[in-house]
């Protein structure tokens, strides 16, 4: 069963700790020993899992995209948001997490992002949990 | 069981989208509900999710890749193809999809992309689909 | 069943090919067509497959990414490694494998490492394969 979680972003880019809203779902899943996907149904964000203890974490990985793909290149296309589809693509639309004991099995500092890259927008975040 | 699509790219760098083809992966697999993985089994190519109504977008993301990782560097490997390893690596190997209803769970504007970086070449896409 | 694997890196940045630990969790599981999905729960560290013949290749994937993502720029988290966190993000903390006739499908050249981005450390790299 595909749950869908709605988020609403408050600015261009923007790292929203997903983690809670994702082991609730593996919660109502129902699921002890399986698999968890966590999908991005956009183009301009993605899925990105890594540390949420320290916030400045993310937006260390914001500023480094924001370096590595610069805002103020040429692109082709008319939207004016081409950096952010690259970098979707450089995050990925999509997470694998395993679920154990009934809940997420993570390492100590992981978290799961949306790494929104055009924002402010509402987005969602789709999630399936599987029995192995 | 896993199904291998033919494909031939005819430039260096071209990013080309195979969503029809793994649609119908999908379909031929009658499954109704589950997951659907499509996975490259190339070093100097990837596979990423991304817009596909506007062709402009994917050659936003291959002009960027190429800003990111510069073809003119110096680079140990003597085959000369270091960049298209690095940016096979920035894709990612594989996506994970969702399938619903007998078909593909995409967001509106996605689509599936061999992302090929050092065409042209004959290549292979491995799609699997699992009820789940 | 979740299969956990002890590696120990030896330098900041490193990639380990862990091809034969993952190739030996895959036939211990005695699964003959499934899914392998090996995941890093650090993150500072990756999971990336690309060409494991030539060690030269993820010399130059590692120098390609410290070329993205300067070490000498300022970031806010405090501890200095944030770099490895944004590589981390960038080769992602996963990666899907096929299972066919009890072994890996993998492409010719494909292995797959841990992406080590702020070693040496003790890392572990959680393996789950199953049936179809």
């Amino acid at each position: 069963m595909l749950k869908k979680i709605d988020i609403k972003t408050s600015s261009r880019v923007e790292f929203v700790d997903i983690t809670a809203r994702v082991l609730e779902a593996v919660g109502a899943s129902g699921v002890a020993s399986g698999t968890c996907r966590v999908y991005c149904p956009h183009t301009t964000a993605g899925i990105t899992v890594n540390e949420h203890a320290d916030p400045a974490v993310a937006a260390d990985i914001a500023a480094g995209l924001d370096r590595a793909v610069p805002q103020n290149e040429s692109y082709r296309h008319a939207e004016g948001n081409s950096p952010a589809h690259i970098k979707a693509s450089l995050m990925g639309a999509s997470a694998t997490l395993f679920v154990e004991g009934g809940t997420l099995a993570l390492g100590t500092w992981q978290g799961v992002f949306l790494a929104e890259f055009d924002g402010p927008r509402r987005r969602q975040v789709w999630v399936k949990v599987t029995e192995d």
